[in-house]
């Protein structure tokens, strides 16, 4: 059966590095299916790698192999890994790409890309993804070398400190995470921490220039135009414009608070 | 054989959804060869789509599957359709994405995608490309499951009112209809129209700003910068600037008016 | 085995046309694994696609096919190529496409594409990628036509001057010959030239706006922000800014002028 290998980068969608990266893999494994992932992260933005990589990765099948270069750090000390994850493979920077997979489900095993005999001959300082990693995961899906074969195993990964919604009495503050090709902006509020604290209550949800007090099923659901606050395909709470592009109407981006204010019963504010 | 799969959205390039939408089919039908389309269909434009559609379908080959997500009313009324256009399959919303391809070429069948066991297990309320669409073209390109076992037939289709040129006493009034990446202003005035109306005579062609007199044939006959106007490769009628960009240099886009002038024969004026 | 057909053209990512290519290819050969190079060559900018097609060719296997469309002459006289480069084919216009990759290693053979039975039937004016270069990389592919078959053989083609860095005592004059979407600046100074002409000495490297007296290894070696100049994965000078982009920074962009003065010894200035 052919092998899957997606590629993630920050390289921008078009870069002749994508390519650079594919030749290598198909020189080496020639019967493969690639897919990208999407090259659209913002340059260095591990970060944002990271969510796309948790949105995008438990969709695939068994034995895929995701590769993930953003990588600010070439050519330093980070290391390079190749990590098994359930069924499948992820080869990437020990930067903190992993931060957002990880806490969806513990990766079984790292290892850390130690064996040249699977990089290129030669090695710039500069782009390890196209003389490391894409070698690496062409040799891994043309079954030349198993994970132990690459290095050597170590057991804990670089992961960032994501900024979680703080709960307090009768308020929620969360911030916006990321904001996608819609303009829509997704919070790191999730249904479940909504479900715990806010659940059936009225609700007021401010944000910088306006606020919305209903929750919606679609995005259709409401005239053209109208600010919704809805849970999106992820599972995260965002503030979308019907027809429209919240992120330009209101002029906000990743990092900006959203506050939601709901009332406690009588019990609770004992 | 592979079975060639292609995706149409307005997710925009570089979208970890179309990837999420990807993953759902290679896990379904991992030996499926993808193609994207394009995914820069102005966001919810659902007629730019239709466009697009009826340029790129008929050039893919027998028992291509097309799947087709600009889909401003997801999670709303609208169907779901799974289409036969000739020997090639099409599924998407029905919204008026096929308005100008059934123009071209009667679909022989429509089936309203109602049997859920060709889903995803959970469907989102915003997401109908990755949950239903996605798995629905995996099931029919692995031959799990026949058009006639998605849903039940329907027999007619929303089908969007196309602004045609009008044709007066020795005036064609047009629009613009597509800006291409090079600028090229792509009218709705097709080759048979002009033909049958302006044919080898004189005329003069204005648009907001400048005016032609003359019919080119290639992009490049006339000098760097001159604006030309040519029927381009899918049969419009464009203006464009040589080695330059129609769309920037007259500040015009998608509605602009183009009028074309020629003279009546004496007979024709009777 | 699966033959692998690249695309590079300046149609910009989200092109549809790229898409009405890849139907041509996969109706006459469906069972090809398609990559795509770039899509995002400057419209009409011969040059910037041939520095891409001299990064990337030579990293793919034997028996790649690679079509490549930036064709400002499209309907003119020029010439319509298929090329052996190597264990590769090219399939392109002659236009200067070649200038790098021929300068890296001469081709085997020219082959002036005239045969119309490997073309689509009809033929526009305005788009050979689709009508022409494509069925005929198809065809290749497919294994259904030989070079030889597709026309007459020519001995010589077009190359573009390019514009060589300048050396005089003591001082290298280059310019900017590319900017990546980083936003790094890549010179036509080579490892080479800097090699024979300032080696280990100590420098200053002019830009405008700008100062660095120091070659860095990596992107990451000195602090966010600050300018650095390193010899990129392909073997080019560049100047970039740590964790951000040089190009926005200092303004600049293809054809700005950089200078690197360098002592000479006694023996040198005689």
């Amino acid at each position: 059966m052919r092998r899957i290998v997606t590629l993630t980068t920050d390289f921008q969608e078009g870069s002749p590095y994508v390519a650079a990266m594919k030749g290598v893999i198909l020189s080496i494994c020639p019967d493969v299916t690639l897919v990208d992932v999407t090259h659209a992260i913002p340059p260095q933005n591990v970060l944002q790698g990271a969510r796309v990589l948790k949105e995008v990765v438990p969709l695939f099948p068994e034995e895929t192999i995701h590769v993930a270069v953003v990588d600010p750090g070439v050519g330093s000390e980070r290391e390079l890994l190749a990590v098994q994850w359930g069924t499948q493979y992820l080869v990437l920077p020990d930067n903190g790409l992993l931060t957002y997979l990880a806490e969806r489900d513990v990766p079984q095993r790292y290892i850390v890309l130690e064996n040249p005999r699977w990089w290129r001959a030669e090695i710039s300082t500069t782009f390890h993804g196209r003389d490391i990693l894409a070698p690496v995961a062409a040799y891994l899906a043309a079954g030349k070398v198993t994970l132990e074969g690459l290095g050597r195993e170590k057991f804990s990964i670089t992961k960032w400190a994501v900024p979680l919604p703080q709960v307090e009495s009768g308020r929620l503050v969360g911030e916006i995470a990321a904001v996608d090709s819609f303009g829509n902006l997704q919070s790191n509020i999730t249904w479940e921490i909504w479900q715990k604290n806010v659940g059936n209550r009225p609700f007021r949800l401010l944000f910088p220039g306006g606020e919305i007090e209903t929750l919606a099923k679609t995005y259709s659901e409401m005239a053209p135009g109208k600010t919704v606050a809805l849970f999106g395909s992820e599972g995260w709470l965002e503030v979308a414009v019907v027809c429209g592009n919240a992120a330009r109407r209101w002029n906000l981006g990743v990092g900006a608070k959203i506050e939601v204010l709901f009332p406690l019963s009588r019990q609770e504010t004992k």
